[in-house]
């Protein structure tokens, strides 16, 4: 890539546009801007600019690609495949700054946001409408990296991911130009999907500065179980009866044996040690609740459950979740100084007892330590894998370790990335998961972003 | 648009790739493919090919892109807003004969097919594995074509619409390239969406040749309940407060009283004649179900329901529900020889019930006739408006009408098209609803089909 140096001009220029307070050439600043929650690293970039709205974002973008400086968007830095990471310097754009609720207008299950709100932050203020936004990452990130990434977690078996749950979007193209695409009509069959191109195309194609997001109600009760199985094929048959049997959890989670051995040590939650399903359903009455536990059970039981812990409301679901939720807190804190590989891959939900199996065998082979926890109600498979990146043995392992789990998916039918986004990490399987469709993404990424200024250096290999 | 006019040298070269028996250049087949269902109609196409496989429609693109020829997929007619009528002429791919069913993964609740079997006919032979294609459009279209149109229906409010039970596509590009895009898997976040991309783009980015769709369990359980209001405003403020209270109906359908009063005067089925809910719940059991339609009833009651009549179970739907499923045909009978006009916007649940005064007042400004049917649930409305379209003064009347309801669903922040898609009826539209990012559209149109001979004519105005 051919890009220009960033100099004292262009610096000139920023600072002139969004006044000093709001440019940063720090090394603090640069340094922050420049690692992941998943300790990918890149080159430091030249400057953090902290935009407020969205015809400074435009004024950048468009000194930028006159000039052919790199521009990355920077949220809470809480993703894991290097997805904001200034690979080739240039300018971050963090959004810290553009974090308002702009608008909730709960008759219509509706709010308007800038990007730099956080997920939690703003379900905190939804709260007090009854209302909830859905898809659920488990870091507190914000809703323009959720919406770069198509981010989801334990709530998509019934909600869908960020993409099913945004309606419109202002987006700012590497001209400068602001566009706003999409309906604040919950369907459409009006042209061509822009929305949808946008979300989960990790700002290589333009920069979103206001995003309208579907909304959920908060749901009245809760119906929770955690049942555990001699063996985690036991359990991953039972999700699939369960989807088959026109059950409809609001979440569906596997974790195996040693994700509740590090919960137990470091939580001292006394759960048995065995594979976990974690299963919660939501609705407007207990009576459905019950009888949806009920039915659950029975299916547990026909594939040899060796215990169910259940009930109803919302004091059950947090005590029964609690473990669910600190999870990969415990697991940090149990492996003190390790960074984590978290493999991310989802397939058919037929084949998922398989990859389940093949990840397992894979790390034995490798001799590696990983833990399982899944979203197994949408086939989507976290391994987490703890080590020391700085140590070229564990690095090469671990990279091998990930290359054949992800490879295996692909293989399956499945995808590269669930959830997490391609970023720099799954770069190298496109080719294999997408064929010469990939082709007819780098030219949609030619024809939007033609100096390739956006983000540059991911998806693509 | 400069096309070439089709020639006997054309015509030789799809003889000799197809063979005799699948061209046509016949007037009764060139009549057939130049009318829709709304009687939209256009000047014949030059030949009607029926291809059987991808290779025969690459080879057909490439020869159409080169010769400046445009091509235009039909699958069953079904369409009301001219969206396969070939307007510039050229050639019809008709794809009623690659209508096979290619595979079934009953166990990933996933099916494989080719574009031109029908959504009725499959979810026939798939119920043999207790399955279906959720999105339902009423008529029996092909899969093709709901993929063109991003069709959808009464079951959208809990499945979604066609885009979002799209896995996986064969799509041949002008250029005869053949490619797949998509995954297997549930979820992913991998690269940009280029499945959402072409579905609901008719046939105007590549024309589709092989689906997967995503399929949903035939549920167990249905709960029915047959509501009449005193008012519209009675019936929408109910729907408004149903989805407000958690309750997740699998359907939720709005009729008005002259829709009533035809499906008594046809089907003697001696319903109340006055605005009427139709609501439908599925699940796995029982108990919920009834708690379901305890609580709807409550809210029915309180937003003065003058009659409901309810039950449970597969035989109960059935009558309930046979009105609904009968109204578009009792109101043809009720109007012999009219054409219909079939008003197709959405507006954002709150605004359903202005939307729906608004409709109601512009009909009576122009005295013309008009039935309401509405997938509330979604807030799409429907006003089928009976009339002869070879009468100049009821076509200035219906297009008045049509301009004014569409314009204000717009100013509302609807949309245009709920489920009938754009086509040639609602490209005026377009620089309403999409402002700039039209101009997005066109881009990637001219990207991806430079010669603009796939659909010539749709969507952009």
């Amino acid at each position: 890539m051919n890009f220009n140096v960033f100099t004292q001009k262009d610096l000139g220029f920023l600072t002139n546009l969004v006044g000093e307070e709001r440019v940063s050439t720090g090394q603090s600043y640069l340094e922050l801007h420049s690692v992941d929650e998943a300790n990918n690293k890149c080159p430091l970039p030249d400057a953090v600019v902290w935009p407020k709205k969205a015809e400074e974002v435009s004024s950048i973008l468009k000194m930028a690609n006159e000039r052919m400086i790199p521009v990355t968007p920077w949220g809470a830095g809480t993703s894991i495949e290097g997805n904001p990471l200034p690979l080739y310097k240039g300018i971050i754009l963090d959004f810290q700054q553009m974090d308002e609720i702009l608008a909730v207008r709960s008759e219509s299950f509706q709010v308007d946001v800038q990007p730099g709100v956080k997920y939690q932050d703003m379900n905190k203020a939804l709260s007090r409408y009854g209302l909830f936004f859905a898809p659920d990452p488990g870091a507190n990130a914000t809703i323009g990296g959720m919406i770069g990434n198509n981010a989801s977690g334990i709530r998509t078996i019934k909600y869908g991911s960020t993409k099913d749950n945004v309606l419109k979007l202002e987006v700012v193209l590497p001209t400068g130009e602001i566009i706003r695409t999409g309906t604040f009509a919950h369907k459409t069959s009006s042209g061509y999907d822009l929305v949808r191109l946008f979300v989960g195309s990790e700002g290589t194609l333009g920069i979103v500065t206001e995003a309208t997001l579907r909304l959920a109600g908060i749901p009245e009760k809760f119906g929770v179980a955690l049942v555990t199985f001699e063996s985690v094929e036991d359990a991953t048959n039972t999700v699939y009866e369960m989807i088959g049997a026109g059950l409809e959890p609001a979440a569906l989670e596997l974790l195996d044996q040693a994700t509740i051995e590090v919960i137990n040590q470091e939580a001292h939650l006394g759960m048995i040690e065995k594979p976990t399903l974690f299963i919660e359903f939501t609705g407007a009455n207990e009576a459905s609740l019950k009888e949806d536990l009920n039915q659950t059970k029975g299916i547990c039981r026909t594939n040899h459950s060796v215990n169910v812990e259940s009930g109803i409301g919302r004091d059950e679901r947090a005590r029964i979740w609690e473990a669910r939720h600190q999870a990969f807190e415990l697991m940090k804190r149990n492996n003190p100084g390790r960074s984590f590989l978290i493999i991310d891959t989802a397939v058919p939900i037929s084949e998922y007892p398989q990859m389940v199996r093949f990840a397992r065998e894979t790390i034995k082979k490798y001799e590696t330590k990983g833990y399982f926890l899944g979203h197994a109600g949408d086939g989507n498979l976290h391994l987490v894998i703890p080590g020391d990146f700085n140590d070229p043995d564990f690095i090469l392992k671990k990279d091998k370790v990930n290359g054949e789990i992800v490879s295996h998916a692909i293989s399956l039918g499945g995808t590269a990335t669930g959830e997490h986004g391609v970023g720099i990490g799954k770069r190298q399987f496109m080719i294999q998961e997408h064929g010469e469709s990939l082709q007819v993404m780098k030219r949609i990424k030619q024809l939007l972003d033609p100096n390739g200024i956006l983000n540059p250096g991911k998806i693509f290999p």
